[in-house]
């Protein structure tokens, strides 16, 4: 049975309904962990257009930092994380050790005892930037989907809001 | 039978010769609808050697903002619509309601009588643009996209000049 | 027989460990022709992660322009070029003629007697950049893909780890 899956994609690629999708395939209702942080307007707005097309079969467990725990804390229920980029941005910006964050939670994926499904963003096919942390995260980023994809049964590509298989 | 073909793709991915390719598999002439405009010297020089390409079977069709009128004009012969983004471009630019524009057009390629082949760009997978028109418009661009590929038969992605069956 | 085999992807997608795994299972040892140049301390930091993870398996020429005449000179071994991006900016960056030396590439690649995996990147996928030898060098790197492509005998992109099969 399919328990951990990882949707990958573009920005506006159609990623976070496809995991939606998903996730309320395993029943409801789900919880949806946010790891966003309302840093500013722009990132409210989009917040909120999320918020607008979930409906009443979901709980939201917001958790910028500790998403471990926030997945111990909601075993049983089926689950979506949106996202990990997001996860990642808040671990560097806090000055965490995003290396240990990411393998720990590939190491406690597998002990879920219900589904995860977990979204997060291509940001490497772009031109190289000419910012040096933009550099760094995307590095970081990349890693990390490498660490989640490999424990995950499954993995989806997002393009133009379809789904293609990975793994 | 297969009539409205979306193919996306980064840039210099090999999507117009793609689509070239599927736009004559349905009979010639077709009909080339164009929607760059030049606004500088490097533009020219794309639009040229794209149309360098091009051979006689072709029609070409310029229209930078008015697509849905120029599909009605050309409804009969297979087109091809390069591009959505360069689309999407000019009505944001002009300052035109793109959304309104978008899903008019995902209702128009149904009603279409005779094939329409469409290229656009993937722009959303690199880092988060520093500037706010560029993340907008790379919102604006995954948008479109979704649109289109939900009314489309067919949607491939180009990967280094090669086809990529999406739906 | 799969002789010639591109891998391409987004930075930090496992394009190396994937063909680093495709070219030793042609035998050992194998060739590693390393086309980087350490331009600055990042570069520098970046080759020397690379060569941790390989082994006593591999051989590495290093060389950083005449890449064909690395090829017939290690020509009988099984050969991983890592990457063509790199090979390009070098190109370019010493005002050599890339279009002849990308196209003499594809036209020596099926003369070669023994397998060549090449890894090359996805550049194009992102916004479009600001800086005018930013798009140059995303042209230049997506025909030079699609020239390999072509002649190639097996195209994967490298998605999370994870190889998905274009050609």
């Amino acid at each position: 049975m399919t328990r951990t899956i990882l949707i990958t994609g573009g920005v506006r690629s159609g990623k976070s309904a496809i995991a939606e999708g998903r996730t309320l395939g395993f029943g409801a209702p789900a919880v949806y962990i946010a790891t966003a942080e309302a840093w500013d307007e722009e990132m409210r707005a989009r917040i909120a257009t999320h918020q607008d097309r979930r409906g009443p079969e979901w709980v939201t467990h917001a958790e910028p930092l500790d998403l471990i725990g926030a997945l111990n804390a909601t075993d049983g229920q089926p689950r979506l994380v949106d996202c990990l980029t997001l996860w990642l941005t808040n671990l560097m910006l806090g000055g965490h050790d995003w290396r240990a964050a990411g393998q720990a939670l590939a190491e406690a994926l597998p002990r879920q005892g219900s589904p995860v499904v977990l979204v997060t963003n291509e940001v490497g096919a772009g031109i190289v930037p000419e910012n040096k942390l933009a550099r760094e995260f995307r590095d970081a980023a990349g890693l990390l989907n490498q660490w989640v994809a490999a424990v995950a049964d499954e993995v989806i590509l997002a393009v133009a809001g379809l789904p293609m298989k990975v793994k």
